[in-house]
């Protein structure tokens, strides 16, 4: 709990922050990290930097798999959520946070919202509250599936393989990192549409939750195969239309091996790949040409204009 | 020359053949071929065997990349058009030829033709016609440009450059094997349009024929070059939108580091890896996630429904 004080008559308040030390290259380690805690205003800056501004209790955090990217020193230049966090300041991801003040028209104090400014700390003044969502909280919905469902993996998962995937009924859907919080969801949008599908995960119960709870048709877990291409073989005999890819390297190499003509590869992420100092090498990319088979990276960014269209779809299931 | 003689009152003539006589693996030999002289007769057999077919005169063959695919034994089960020569037959390609005799309702004796199952011999019997077409030959366009601009190449660079790489007014397109039938097509097509291009060839030779014949902006020698990813970044200081692929290898993991956000790659070949025993491996391929770049391979087959438009394009040129 944040202690609340005064300082100079202003409400001020204990604000504890997860902060980057160091840029992380291989795998991070907890050193790279601190835990600080900073006093901070209650209230949006009277100054011209606070025009626009917002100021949020930070209610729900999520962890995702871009964050370690932007823990990275050196990243091509690109997007601005693509780019290195800043040294010393709370990592930043999504969230779900309740406003606390605002001088964004937008946004009135007591507002729920979700989006991808949401820093690792109690209390976060967002300045540019573009990618920021008004959460309508008129139902039973718990608020942390705005990190899920009704968020970005929500939105990723469901642009991701219907725009690039371009999935129809039958289709043989192949989905790595399966049990994560987009693939679980293509496992199931995809069985909606009466896909066939089978998903990879790194462990028994991740695989047991793909088979009972999020409704594959089957799983295996990969670090049980020591033949990815023999294990595709095994559930894709006639081979995969749609690849959704979470994972990159070596899984790549052997899903490339097993796509049907004209199949689709939907890249989301590439987990696999993150923590490597260097890249998995790709074998089989000749398949991409002799199969005809389109693979295309996901923005997620795009899409957010659209997200009125993932909520409908995904509010309706509920 | 082929000399007549006959045969029990029938005109049978001596054939000339290209035979496979080894499957390839590595590079061919020239001991993979041999030449031989079988006899013909000059009309399409009466039986049930002969039926819709055509029995042709070739003109003009092509030797085209996609041909080193078909000799080799093992290739993935895929379309006709991809699957392996048969050991000690004429191996098959496109070419330009006239029709001697036919029982095909669409083509009578005297027409010119040209198409993808024109056997690598003087004298062709077709069975099966459906990717022959009649060349309306009332100008002075030379025979020969149907094994180019008017042919295969043709198609391919038209749909390849124009389907896949969706090309806009001011891309900066690469071209590799920019020298070729299809890549000297695909950057004069870019340029026509107003794209900026560069194209790579192995020879001094053919740099300068892109540059000078072909209206390149600019080319170069990949041979010359020991950092492919320094070349491309000279003669692409803001990046690649278009890359029109057909080297692949190392060639393609340097432009992936070279790509724009957005970016398309038309995969219409892979030269470079047609004749290695293990493919070379490609390392970039993250770029593909986040610069969420297209990739996608090119079937020729699936266009030839839309040939007219290929051949209005470019007559309309000429």
């Amino acid at each position: 709990m944040a202690s609340d004080h005064s300082v100079r008559g202003e409400e001020v308040i204990s604000n504890k922050q997860v902060i980057l030390k160091d840029y992380v290259s291989g795998f991070p380690r907890e050193s790279n990290l601190y835990l600080t805690t900073s006093n901070i205003k209650l209230k949006v800056p009277e100054e011209e930097s606070g025009k626009d501004a917002v100021l949020v209790k930070n209610l729900y955090l999520s962890c995702d798999p871009f964050m370690r990217g932007r823990m990275q020193r050196d990243l091509p230049p690109g997007e601005p959520e693509q780019s290195s966090y800043s040294l010393g300041s709370p990592i930043v991801g999504y969230g779900v946070a309740r406003v606390v003040d605002s001088r964004h028209s937008d946004f009135k104090k007591g507002d729920l919202v979700w989006g991808r400014t949401i820093s690792w700390e109690e209390y976060s003044l967002i300045t540019t509250p573009e990618y920021l969502f008004k959460i309508n909280h008129t139902d039973d919905i718990p608020l942390s599936y705005y990190t899920g469902i009704l968020g970005m993996p929500g939105i990723a998962a469901y642009f991701c393989f219907f725009d690039i995937g371009s999935p129809k009924e039958g289709d043989r859907v192949f989905v790595s990192s399966a049990s994560g919080a987009v693939g679980q969801l293509v496992g199931q949008f995809a069985k909606l549409i009466g896909c066939y599908v089978v998903g990879s995960a790194g462990s028994k119960e991740k695989v047991e939750l793909l088979k009972t709870k999020f409704g594959f048709d089957d799983a295996f877990n990969y670090k049980e195969e020591h033949d990815l291409d023999a294990a595709l073989k095994r559930y894709f005999p006639e081979g995969i239309d749609i690849y959704f890819e979470n994972v990159g390297g070596k899984m790549l190499d052997a899903v490339l091996l097993n796509m049907r003509y004209h199949g689709r590869i939907a890249l989301c992420g590439m987990i696999s790949q993150y923590n490597l100092e260097q890249p998995e090498s790709v074998e089989n990319l000749i398949a991409v040409l002799f199969k005809h088979i389109r693979m295309e990276g996901f923005s997620v960014a795009e899409y957010y204009d659209q997200y009125s269209q993932v909520l409908g779809f995904c509010s309706a299931l509920y």
